[in-house]
């Protein structure tokens, strides 16, 4: 018997999706042609689903890359040639400065303590830096940035490309596409697929800026720029490399049903109602409390609670005692938080069970 | 009912491979963490199967990435700061040195018409490049080059490195890996697995040079320094990204099943004794002829035949009357060649289907 996982990713699978594999293996799926029109038409579904989900507008490009990191760098090849700014305030928004910085680039990072919320002021922005980055849902500590944060630096900021790291949201908020330039995710997270694909959503400004970046002798997107994406994914979802012609099925299949079923609206309010259940639990909890104390600043899609090392270690026995993988806090919060993927795989009878545990310890 | 498909990727599926899809899904292997012990042996195991499967020396080091185009391009970026040199003779020799172009390095070719083979002289290669690339059998044109060029190639250029791309013929030939620094394939040829993972086999003097790039202000591996892979690696198979932690547990079944059944030479064996039943039907065809015309360099793993236009089609349609895929030609040749892959996963009783197939044009 497989457990019920809590991990903020890879995640559990839906039984959906589960039952997409299974089909897809029967078809043949991973066997067909990339440059054949049963691909393309697999390619085309899953891209305008995607616009559909995310309510991308028109001037929006679309790529398929092999996963949320490669993504970042692709974003650093082809949107900066010196300077990128950093809002951190944990791993995978240090990750994204640090990206940049292994491109020899001049890396500010605005940064806040894990488990806070780095301040967003515009101000603080170095006036001449061509990325901004902003971590929507920082995986590591649980903290979860606000729309109007990010709308605020987009106004004060027109002349630099602004990219937002959803890989842990994504499937669970809406969000207001036109609000950044870029948006990037992995689809083992809230999309409960296998790991191995990652989406990356591009203004024109930004492929403009590409462009632009492509035309100087800089040479750091190789093969890879926005523009030779760009034509590639407009014939149906083709990648510089062999497109993951099952993952992207996967995800296509996935958002069909979400689209079906009342879209990113549906998904964010049963997250809300998952956290908000979980939320309350710790709240009268003696022994865990959350990691983020700012309540506005806690995600809604990965819970990350805080405890002495004891109680931690006490939870995991408890959780692997009944079938349950609970989500290692990350780093250097191993021994003393505890990281709650509450993503669409799991339901709210998953958040009864973890509910139990967590008030099992008292 | 699924075709059977000779298409040169992506490829037929074993059934082998099916029923450990269908096993991974039941044991929920997708939503394992990547830093879990369950992942790590996964990884160790695969690599170490990789190993006994190729007989790889001790000091080379083995990475998981996403493509064999990924892998290309790692190599240009880690091993490459000026000078590079690659025996081109079809679009996938040629993408290696177009690959190294992107980068802004002086990338020469020593070409040969698509359907013949390069001259592997070494006096032709310009003394002071840093890489030499060899495609060991070019996919596009069925043409594959022998142990015996790359030898002399290795001992006439000892201060560059050599790497070989041998991404439709892993699986299917025995190799001698000491004699090239760098091999690269994707798993979605020979392997019979999903597209989305590749494998590069590095040696310590590749890795070496790698840290002396890194070492300068080249900056363009940017995170994937070889240096940076090869310690995640030796963790139980961790990438920089997260791995495809299902497309390395299929391959690590599939590896475990060849080596436990005669490993590469049988594999060699069964890939000739098709390639045989193959070539004398053609032969023998008065429609088709091999589109490589000297035997020594045709491909034992993709046969490519040639013929006019009226007949390639009508081959295509008389295969889908009968649920076949064959693989189209690639780029300027898809009106006159087909491409046939003969991997392990095709049985020689499928073989007997296609040489029926061929032997009804006449």
């Amino acid at each position: 018997m497989k457990p019920l996982t809590f991990n903020p990713g890879p995640s559990q699978l839906s039984s959906d999706t589960e039952d997409d594999i299974r089909l897809a293996v029967e078809q043949g799926i991973p066997s067909i042609s990339h440059r054949s029109d049963a691909y393309r038409q697999i390619g085309f579904d899953t891209l305008a689903r995607l616009r559909t989900f995310f309510g991308i507008p028109e001037h929006y490009s679309l790529f398929f890359t092999s996963s949320a990191t490669e993504a970042m760098e692709l974003v650093i090849r082809n949107n900066v040639t010196q300077t990128s700014c950093h809002f951190t305030n944990g791993r995978f928004s240090e990750l994204f400065a640090e990206i940049s910085e292994s491109y020899g680039h001049t890396a500010t990072k605005i940064a806040a303590p894990w488990g806070k919320m780095p301040s967003f002021d515009p101000a603080l922005i170095p006036r001449d830096c061509e990325l901004v980055t902003v971590t929507y849902n920082e995986t590591s500590t649980g903290a979860m940035c606000r729309d109007a944060d990010i709308a605020r630096i987009r106004q004060a900021t027109p002349d630099a490309v602004l990219a937002v790291d959803i890989t842990s949201i994504a499937g669970m908020k809406a969000l207001r596409i036109a609000d950044a330039d870029l948006w990037l995710f992995s689809v083992q997270k809230g999309f409960g697929l296998p790991a191995g694909l990652g989406v990356l959503i591009v203004s024109s400004r930004a492929l403009e800026r590409a462009k632009a970046v492509e035309r100087t002798d800089n040479h750091r997107m190789g093969m890879y720029t926005f523009s030779a994406m760009d034509a590639l994914a407009r014939k149906g979802g083709q990648t510089i490399a062999t497109p993951n012609v099952l993952g992207i099925l996967l995800l296509g299949r996935q958002l069909a049903r979400w689209n079906a079923a009342g879209g990113i609206a549906a998904k964010e309010e049963e997250t809300r109602a998952k956290a908000k259940r979980v939320s309350a639990c710790i709240e009268r909890s003696a022994v865990f409390r959350h990691f983020i104390a700012v309540p506005e600043h806690r995600s809604i899609s990965v819970a990350c609670i805080e405890s002495d090392a004891g109680w931690i270690a006490a939870m995991h026995r408890r959780a692997a005692a009944e079938n349950i993988v609970l989500g290692k806090g990350y780093g250097k919060l191993k021994e003393t938080t505890l990281r709650l993927g509450l993503f669409p795989a799991i339901g709210m009878e998953d958040v009864e069970r973890l509910v139990h545990l967590i008030n099992g310890c008292a």
